[in-house]
């Protein structure tokens, strides 16, 4: 079954490359083994650096499911997601995921998800993007307004 | 300048929560010293777990400037980018981070990205959301179609 759905994950990125002139990665997210939403790498196609196939799909099932939680869901993937798409799966609270291709092959085609999964353990001032923590006196207030909002919906 | 710019970026989070009912966090993006968009936390609101402020910042900086890369971009977070807005900062080729809180400042209010930073780090079959790697004969096939793709837009 699972790789009946990696299958057609493939297919779909494919198509994604042929069809969309998209980047060669696709998604598909599944509830119960019913397919809820796909997703295609769009990031050429919308001027958007985060709309990676797995991002495209989580967007696609939280809008087709009413929620911003996966919990049921499984996620297969045509590639293993970088770690942005890898962050997303974490807040989405996707219960599995399966993917066809690892972060090697994506960078022998040139993606290099690779550097940047190095790049994230590094401390921030180590970082290629220099990344610099300014700590002022009012830093804390977003929490401290959170903390004595009434109604807020905690995710 | 920058401590100019972290504090608007602070003010803008805590009407995030006040006055959307979202998360407490907000991003500001600037190019030259101007600023080209703002973002604040939509996860709630717009049922999008990907809604972060700085992933809302830079999918709006990259509408208004009809492109994919803030490669002469800085962006201001009012607390240090989780995994996923880092994956997106790298994707996005911006040029500097400063934020006002950290990661510990973020898990004293709830809000738990040090989790993610620790789980990224792992091998995919360590994780708590259980990620497999199943290698069919056609896993390659959408990369071969990247590679003999005309016309493709690299990114």
């Amino acid at each position: 079954m699972h790789t009946a759905f990696l299958q057609q994950t493939i297919k779909l990125a494919v198509k994604s490359t042929q069809i969309h002139k998209g980047g060669p990665f696709a998604a598909i997210i599944c509830r119960d083994q019913n397919i809820i939403a796909t997703g295609i790498n769009n990031v050429t196609c919308n001027n958007d650096p985060t709309a990676h196939a797995e991002i495209m799909a989580i967007r696609n099932a939280c809008s087709q499911l009413n929620t911003f939680q996966l919990k049921d869901c499984v996620l297969y993937s045509s590639c293993e997601p970088c770690p942005m798409c890898l962050g997303a799966i974490y807040w989405a609270r996707i219960k599995q995921v399966y993917f066809a291709c690892n972060r090697y092959d994506a960078a022998l085609a040139g993606f290099d998800d690779s550097f940047i999964y190095d790049e994230i353990a590094m401390l921030a001032e180590q970082r290629k993007i220099p990344m610099q923590h300014i700590k002022l006196k009012e830093s804390l207030d977003p929490f401290n307004a959170w903390q004595t909002q009434e109604n807020k919906i905690p995710y």
